[in-house]
């Protein structure tokens, strides 16, 4: 069955999860949901970023009742007979613009905010320490590509008063940005998962087992997502859509623009996984979180080592053999307070085996 | 100029770099240099990793001259000219293997090594954790690709002897591995660079300014590394040859093998990096060392903007904007130690630039 998701000031939620909410929509296994992401980056550029549905959005969602996180995301889903220990599959079929435009925040919270101890004992990278920044991109979705629009330097120093808080064009001084430079389109969604199992306003930001701001660039159209569900009708949001990031996510942000997308969702009764997998038509990525990236690697590494068990009947000898001769081992965000990586494997490798 | 530098006890150093050696060979900037390279694990399949000269250096030079690290290097080659400050670049022009046969080990400095405490608080890798484990793979050169051949649990539960033990076939209870399983072929140098300022034997394992034990994957035929020059001369040592190698390197090691590689070094008086910098046909890599793999992501962040400033004259803003939304940030490995990451730029984002 097919159905459609509007972003309203009902069907969003501004900065939080919370499995106490009313669905905005219930479907059922194997149904496709045509559903309308924002980014709350659109106040840095508003001439460009609003429309009257989005504007609606910015207005009529309580400056009060936004928070603690600073995204905005659309759902809940409730998934008919979904139970913890099922797992969600995300087919991610499309998406779309809905406005050609995207921003890249340069944020307080980014990797090189803040003095960067270079090798031989100075700064590299001084120019960056000391505000906040941002690089408006246009988007052409025929080409694939976005090109710098222009920048300016962020007003606020620290924390602005209020997620989505509008910067006003003549208020700042936009100047050109990264002229000829072109970044290739990997549309994705920034923060997308089921239900945290925890009661109350849970703040979007650190990723977890449930999913929510995972921020793997791979995550594209033709490639799905399992979550592991974490409270009953597993309740899915997705919002803080991308339309390109490197992973790492170094700055803060990737390019921020609002998605319509296209998601197809499946439930699995008898797939045991313990953190958020993505596949493609070619690779299997394992997600590990931690506060400390050399956790995170670690948690990583050993939820594939178990998911190459359950998957092909590998031994763990074999499967860390395989791990460290021909699986990699990426970085998807250093941003979100609790760390993310991932390890990449390609299919091929297991190829031939009977 | 053409050279040949074979791999003998002479010309081999087992386990460090000193840069008050005398040379193994001296050449000028544009030489090609055919140099034999030995990886230290042929001791694990002795019956299938050993010929004569392999054998003489294995014998020869003595278990008490071995260390402080474990790596065979070949070198040093002498840079006429070369002073510190200046850049070397290493064109990695051809790799044969001497042998067909390569080791993966899993070490107790591997990255599963110990208890890991999965995200559901009990342990996904317990088959791991208490002892040592080698896999040996056969590599088929004309089809690109390794299969596993035997694994055997290794008998010393610590460290072994001295570099380059002999574990005997007959000694251990060899069994099948990873049937079916391809592995694809990545021919690199493990442990390739220029010598460290410091004087005295310098420990192989740790990477640095001057490259060492970098072990980034993707340094193979048809790229290039730039090293910083240290010293005067350069001293460029390579060894610890792998066949192939997953990001990360998560075990400890890759599929370590020997190889006969070809070489030819540019000297560059007017370049300035500060790290390692590897060069594709498509991407510019950019490493960070550091213990804390936090730290290396950020250095390694830190010294892409500034080489992004160097080669296309972007502001530090454009930079640190373009990494976030297209440049890739990998884990080069976790197990040296110092733990090295690496930025990927793919150069097609700067195309249009005028």
């Amino acid at each position: 069955m097919y159905h459609k998701l509007t972003a309203t000031p009902e069907t969003c939620q501004w900065g939080y999860f919370d499995n106490a909410l009313e669905p905005a929509l219930t479907i059922r296994s194997g149904d496709v949901v045509a559903m309308e992401c924002l980014t709350h980056h659109a106040g840095e550029a508003p001439d460009l970023m609003m429309d009257d549905g989005v504007r609606e959005v910015y207005e009529n969602i309580d400056k009060n009742d936004r928070g603690p996180g600073p995204h905005i995301v659309t759902g809940p889903i409730a998934v008919v007979g979904a139970e913890p220990g099922d797992v969600l599959e995300c087919r991610f079929l499309q998406a779309e613009p809905r406005l050609p435009y995207g921003v890249n925040f340069q944020a307080n919270w980014g990797l090189l905010y803040g003095p960067v101890r270079a090798p031989l004992g100075h700064a590299t990278t001084t120019d960056l320490e000391s505000h906040q920044h941002v690089v408006v991109y246009e988007a052409d979705w025929q080409q694939g590509t976005a090109k710098g629009l222009f920048q300016y330097a962020y007003p606020y120093a620290d924390e602005s008063p209020y997620p989505g808080t509008f910067i006003e064009p003549h208020t700042v001084a936009r100047q050109s940005a990264l002229r000829g430079v072109s970044v290739p389109l990997r549309p994705h969604m920034g923060t997308a998962g089921v239900a945290p199992a925890q009661s109350g306003r849970i703040h979007t930001v650190p990723p977890g087992e449930f999913g929510g701001n995972v921020d793997n660039r791979s995550f594209v159209p033709g490639t799905r997502m399992f979550y592991p569900v974490q409270v009953p009708s597993a309740l899915f949001w997705a919002g803080d859509t991308h339309f390109a990031e490197g992973d790492g996510e170094i700055s803060g942000t990737a390019i921020e623009g609002h998605l319509n997308v296209m998601l197809q969702f499946v439930l699995h009764k008898n797939l045991r996984i313990r953190t958020p997998l993505l596949e493609t038509d070619t690779e299997v990525m394992v997600h590990g979180f931690h506060e400390n990236l050399d956790e995170a690697v670690r948690i990583a590494a050993a939820e594939t080592v178990y998911e190459m068990g359950r998957r092909w009947g590998l031994s763990q000898r074999e499967s860390y053999s395989l791990l460290s001769v021909a699986g990699d081992l990426r970085v998807t965000q250093v941003v979100n307070g609790v760390k993310g990586a991932h390890f990449v494997l390609s299919k091929s490798v297991v190829r031939e085996m009977r």
